[in-house]
C-alpha cells in the first residue's frame, strides 16, 4: 500500500457520501465505495483487516464497534473515523441510522458472531462474519435466516479463497493437474499462549478445530470442491495442561468425499503446522505455508520431477480481496463466494468431527 | 561397494566352512560370516538385497531357493552359489543339512511368510522375514512360537531402523530435540501397477496397507517408542477398478498413543508418498524422503528456523546393516531390535485399522 493511495481513501471516508436504501446503493456507481463497520477491535482486526482497506478498491472503512473507548479513540484517530462512527456495544443497534455503514464485518469471539450478525442483518446491514461462522449449525441457520429475511447479504471470512496461491492450488487441483486427487493432507496448528478468550470455551465454542483447525477442514473442502460424506476424529489434550481446561487441544481428523478422496487432518494447540498437500495419481501440490497472512509457497512435484512454482507478486492482498469481493457483490447484486451456507457447511462437519472424537465412531454426514 | 570387496566375498563363499550346531556357531570368532539362505528371488531380493551382502561385515550370502530354475542358474552363477546350495521349493526342507546356512531370509509374498519361516525354524535356522511378517496376528505368533521351541533367533526386515537418517529421526523424536512430539504425520503410497501378487490377496494378505501403509504404521511406533491405544480408520477404493478386485486400494488411519501424541497416517496405491514429520511443542522434524530405498533427507525446523540436516555418508546401506544386525545377533547372542514381536505389533496394529475401516468406527488396542 502506498501513502498516496492511503490519503485517498482517507480523504474518501470525509466526503461522507449518503445514500439510503439498499436499491439505490447496488444501483450506484462503481466508484462509490462500500462502507464498512468492523465490530470487534482484537490483533485481528486492527492489525491485519484494517490496513487492508488501503489497498481495496471498492471498499473503506467508516465505522467502529469496540467495548474499549480508548481504543475507539486511538483507531478512529488513526483511521479518520469521527465520533459519530464510533460505537460501543451499547450502542451499536444505532449503526442503523448510519447511512455511511453498508457492510459490518464481525470480528468478535466465535459466540458472539450469531448475535451481532443477526443484529447488524436486523439494522439492514450486509455481514461480512469472521469464521468458524458460529459455535453451532443452529446459530449459522439462525444468521442465513435473518440475513435471508432482511435481505442482506452474508459472506464469511474466508480469506484463503482470495490468496492467489490457494486460488491456483484450487484451480490445478480440480482440474486433476497431477491427476485425479485421492489424498489431501491438511495441517494446522500453533502452540497456542495461555489467557486467550480462545481458550475460555463459552467465548470460542471450542479449541484449536474452532480456530486453526477449521483451515484445515475448509482447505479439504475447496481443494476438493466436494463435500465430505463420512468423518472420523481422533481427539488428544491434556487435562492437567491449564490452557485446556474447557477446549480440546489436538483434535485430528480423516475426511471421505464422495469421489474417493480421502482428506487427512491435523488441528492441533500444541505444536506449528500450516501446510497441505493435494495428491493425484501423477503426484502432488504442496503449500507450506499454505493460510499464513502472506509468504505462501507452492511446490509442485508431477511425472518425477520437483519444482518450486511462483507467481507474479499481485498488487492486491488476500485481506483487500476479501474486503473487495463483498463490496463488489453488494455493487453487481451477486452473492459471495464464501457465503453463510458456506460456513454453515464448515459448522456441520465440526459436530460431526467433535461427535465423532467423544462418541469413538465414524460419523455420517449428510443424507 | 567395490568390485574389490564384492571379490572377497565371492572367494569366502568358495571356502565352504562347516560348523554343526548352533551354540558352536555362536562361540564362533567374529571373522566367520553368517550364511544367509535367500527364499523367493523376487526383485526386491534380488536387487535390494543380495547386492547389498558385498557391504556386509558379518552375513554373506550362501544358499537360493526359487522356484523357477533359471533364476537358481542366473544367480547362482552371479553370486557363485554352488548347485548344491541352490534349492527348489520342494527341495526347501534340506536346508536342514546345509551347515553353511545359518540364516533363512523369507522375502516371500506375504501369505507364505508363516509356512516358510516355521519350516526354517523346523530346520534349525535363524528365521529374518520380510514385513508384513504374516497375514494375521494367530501366524506371527505361530512363527514366534516355532522360533522359541527351535531355539533360533526371528527378525523381521524393518530395513529403516538400519538408515542413518531414521535412527538420528528417532534419537531426536525420543529426546524431544524440538519440543515433547505432538503429532506425527507419516505418509507412504505408490500408484501400483497391475499385476502383481501384491493385488492378489491370497498372496498379499491385503492391499495397500499389507505393503507400503505398514511404513506409516511402523514409523509413528518407531519415532514415539511407543504403543498406540487406539485406532481409527477411513478406507476408499473404486472397486471398478480392475486393480482393486480383491484388496484395498487408500487406508488412511489416526493413532493415539498413551504420552497424547496422535499420528496421522496415510496408505495409498493410488499417489505416491513417502514422508513424514514429527512435530514437537518447538517445531518439526521432516523427512522425506524418508524411507526409500536411498537419498534420504531430513529438514529441522526449531524455533523458527528450518534447515536441512546432513549426516556423513557413511559406508553400510541399510540393506546391510540389517544383513549385519542379524549376523552380530546371532554371533553375540542378543536378541535383534527388530525381532518377531515387533512384526506381531503392527500386525495387531493392522487388524484393528482393517477393523476400523470396516465398522466404521474406532478400535481399542491392547489391555
Amino acid at each position: 500500500m502506498t501513502t498516496g493511495s492511503r490519503r485517498e481513501i482517507l480523504a474518501g471516508l470525509g466526503a461522507g457520501m449518503v445514500l439510503t436504501g439498499l436499491a439505490a446503493r447496488a444501483a450506484t456507481a462503481p466508484t462509490r465505495k462500500i462502507g464498512y463497520a468492523i465490530v470487534g477491535l482484537g490483533s485481528y482486526a486492527t492489525r491485519q483487516i484494517m490496513p487492508n482497506f488501503a489497498g481495496c478498491d471498492h471498499a473503506r472503512l467508516v465505522a467502529l464497534v469496540s467495548g474499549t473507548p480508548a481504543k475507539l479513540d486511538q483507531y478512529g484517530a488513526d483511521y479518520g473515523i469521527p465520533k459519530t462512527h464510533r460505537y460501543s456495544y451499547a450502542q451499536f443497534d444505532r449503526i442503523r441510522d448510519n447511512p455511511d455503514i453498508d457492510v459490518v464485518y464481525v470480528v468478535l469471539p466465535n459466540s458472539l458472531h450469531a448475535e451481532y450478525s443477526i443484529r447488524a442483518a436486523q439494522a439492514g446491514k450486509h455481514v461480512m462474519c469472521e469464521k468458524p461462522m458460529a459455535v453451532s449449525v443452529a446459530e449459522c441457520q439462525a444468521m442465513i435466516a435473518a440475513c435471508k429475511k432482511a435481505g442482506t447479504k452474508l459472506m464469511i471470512g474466508y480469506r484463503s479463497r482470495f490468496e492467489p496461491y490457494n486460488r491456483l492450488a484450487i484451480d490445478l487441483a480440480r482440474s486433476a493437474h497431477v491427476g485425479p486427487t485421492q489424498i489431501i493432507t491438511a495441517d494446522h496448528g500453533f502452540p497456542i499462549r495461555p489467557d486467550q478468550w480462545r481458550l475460555d470455551r463459552p467465548l470460542s465454542g471450542g479449541g484449536s478445530m474452532m480456530d486453526i483447525g477449521i483451515y484445515s477442514l475448509n482447505a479439504a473442502r475447496y481443494l476438493t470442491g466436494e463435500e465430505p460424506v463420512a468423518v472420523s476424529a481422533v481427539e488428544s489434550t491434556d487435562k492437567s495442561d491449564p490452557r485446556f481446561r474447557t477446549v480440546e487441544d489436538k483434535i485430528n481428523f480423516l475426511l471421505r468425499f464422495p469421489s474417493g478422496i480421502v482428506a487427512n487432518c491435523v488441528s492441533s494447540y500444541s505444536s506449528s503446522h500450516n501446510g497441505y498437500r493435494v495428491s493425484g495419481t501423477q503426484g502432488w501440490i504442496d503449500m507450506e505455508p499454505a493460510t499464513s497472512y502472506s509468504g505462501q509457497m507452492m511446490t509442485i512435484r508431477k511425472d518425477g520431477v520437483t519444482a518450486p512454482r511462483t507467481l507474479p507478486a499481485t498488487g492486491k492482498t488476500q485481506f483487500a480481496g476479501q474486503l473487495d469481493h463483498m463490496a463488489e457483490c453488494i455493487i453487481s447484486g451477486a452473492t459471495p463466494i464464501v457465503a453463510g451456507e458456506e460456513g454453515l457447511a464448515d459448522l456441520r462437519i465440526i459436530e460431526a468431527i467433535y461427535r465423532s472424537a467423544a462418541e469413538g465412531r465414524g460419523v455420517r454426514i449428510g443424507a
